[in-house]
């Protein structure tokens, strides 16, 4: 059906009506007082939503670029940097620090699996002439949906006293708690169109009083990457070029809808969204991608085994206008991923649930009690 | 009056109501069939517009970001540039050069004056161990609304032989004649918040096979801005980061409006409305700032000889609700800058004009006929 479409992917995930008029507003001049007050409100906002006294800075980039701007900033060639690397994500990283010339130690998993911590206390303890500048982690890894245990890996960071805690939080920020200012978490970059309930073409990055130390002796090249640019510009609550100004409209909607509902029950109503999902593809019969214990309240993936998920995936869409996301590299055709971030309802998770069932059921896959997946993500919701 | 601007500055430039429309739609996926057919339309339309075979490259940055992957992606460190300097943006490349360590040599001009093409030609002509790798070049300043000779120094360039010729045409793209294929351009930059009459969030760089060439032992370190990642996804529909889709379908439908315009009457409506706006100027006893010789197309820059040019603005703006962009740096209170480019057609020179008459005349300055503005535009308009 034309214009039905629901998005469960993890990016461009679901935009609230007001955000959409938002964005549809006659664009006003970047360079006025109107703009800087929404400017002030959007990165007070901000603030708060990255629970931070940090400097919270918004570039006109997608989640790559913001990454990206949160590694060369604060590096010089040939340091010493060890990269989490256990997907897409990481491995882009990964890709990045080598293109500029860092000294990159990749620490891989396998995709579907966590970081092993031990693995980071290992090497970081092992550095006692303090060689490792940074530490670069995917928080919530897209492409598997795993979550990595960003808090231990942390702790040893801290502990190991010299490194950056550098951090993708692209899916993570704005569904899970991530406390940047009780962890000492010294870089947290993302992109508007995951947590933040808009479309994509904004990046934040967050930078702690450790990181612009380091800014000031790093000497990789940048400049419309510069985050000193935008932090001098953004204290005087404007950007230091021209910034996609209908998007930071409707940024200035969704924050305040964020704040209306309160940074609690945003991250509840993931956790539900998250529980509610893996219930149900539990009770479809279907293995999920990843264990419980490491799972991303953002997205879930699921197995198809004997099953091309391309097919459940271009059915549902067809037959239901839902859009899936489908796996990555490797994984292309083995695994779907079910998007629950941002703008995501309980109600978008039955119905989600409800078409799969019925799209299951036409492809042939029949071991599963009919209802059953809702039945699961019905008991979550009753319980929650 | 609320909701009732009227944008008259050199970007944000005026967004056609069918074009917010567009953005306010839901985003779609990114990874999709949909969105594919979206992109093959949109990157054949920007080639028509560009004049080129080159390819013609999309990213999620300002035309700041776009400029600045237009010289990285070609030159390594210590490499010999002339960077052409006769205004802010001019200024701004030098910087971007620099910061990257290149050997910079800024061929500077005072603001609202164009670049001398004798002294291009007297470095170029000098350099005959060919060790300039590029000249880049502000085509329209748009601090001053001076337009560079670009034909003239991109002759010299040609004599060269060597030398890229990479051009900032944040400006005149879409507003002036930038014959791209038959001028023999290298790399040209622009953004979406100009001629192409959507908001800001979309840079676009278009590149020649002699540029691809230069790629291959260039030696800068990119990777959001690495344009050969978007020259390999461009060629399959598809993008290499997440796209700012809602502003991508937005463009889609501009590029329509302007096929159906015609080149040719876009470039002839913006000579137009370039020659009303000084012959308004004029009648108003207001002294030009630049010489009708080289004037933007897009954007004029009027001096305010004992009269303080951001009083003119706020009352405009107050009054009238037009938007007039003010000086820069030390133009700051000096000149008052008025854009017309883009979505501008004569009726809003008409009303532009007429308010300012009566600004003028608010703030004492009496020393035109009244009418006078409105007459001399008028007249353009009726010999055209």
């Amino acid at each position: 059906m034309d214009n039905k479409l629901m998005l469960m992917i993890p990016g461009p995930t679901p935009v609230p009506e007001a955000a959409l008029l938002a964005l549809a507003k006659h664009p006003i001049g970047h360079r006025t007082n109107e703009f800087s007050n929404i400017m002030a409100e959007v990165t007070a906002n901000l603030k708060w939503l990255h629970q931070t006294e940090n400097d919270v800075l918004m570039l006109n980039v997608s989640g790559t670029g913001a990454v990206e701007a949160g590694i060369i900033n604060f590096l010089s060639p040939g340091d010493r940097v060890l990269v989490g690397s256990n997907g897409k994500f990481g491995e882009r990283w990964v890709e990045i620090g080598e293109a500029y010339g860092l000294n990159v130690e990749a620490v891989t998993a396998e995709w579907g699996k966590p970081l092993d911590t031990a693995l980071f206390a290992e090497k970081l303890q092992g550095d006692t002439e303090k060689q490792i500048k940074a530490v670069i982690i995917t928080h919530s890894e897209t492409s598997t949906g795993v979550l990595n245990d960003l808090e231990t890996i942390n702790r040893l960071v801290k502990e190991h006293g010299e490194a950056l805690i550098i951090v993708d939080a692209v899916t993570s920020l704005g569904a899970f708690n991530l406390p940047i200012d009780s962890w000492g978490l010294d870089v947290v970059a993302s992109g508007s169109q995951k947590g933040y309930m808009i479309p994509p073409g904004l990046g934040f990055v967050s930078v702690s009083p450790k990181a612009w130390e380091a800014y000031k002796t790093a000497k990789l090249p940048k400049y419309y990457l510069d985050l000193s640019k935008y932090r001098k510009s953004t204290a005087k609550n404007t950007t230091p070029f021209t910034p996609p100004v209908n998007l930071i409209v409707a940024l200035h909607t969704t924050l305040r809808m964020m704040k209306n509902e309160g940074l609690e029950s945003i991250f509840t109503r993931h956790q539900r969204l998250k529980n509610a999902t893996r219930a149900a593809v539990k009770g479809l019969n279907l293995p999920l991608f990843g264990s419980d214990d490491y799972a991303s309240p953002a997205i879930t993936a699921v197995a198809t085994p004997g099953m091309e998920a391309d097919k459940i995936r271009s059915l549902m869409n067809k037959r239901f206008d839902i859009a899936l996301a489908g796996g990555q590299d490797h994984l292309k055709n083995q695994i779907f991923r079910i998007g629950h971030l941002g703008f995501v309802s309980d109600r978008d998770i039955l119905s989600c649930i409800a078409a799969l069932e019925v799209t299951l059921t036409e492809l042939g896959h029949e071991n599963f009690t009919p209802g059953g997946g809702v039945a699961a993500a019905a008991q979550v919701f009753t319980q929650s």
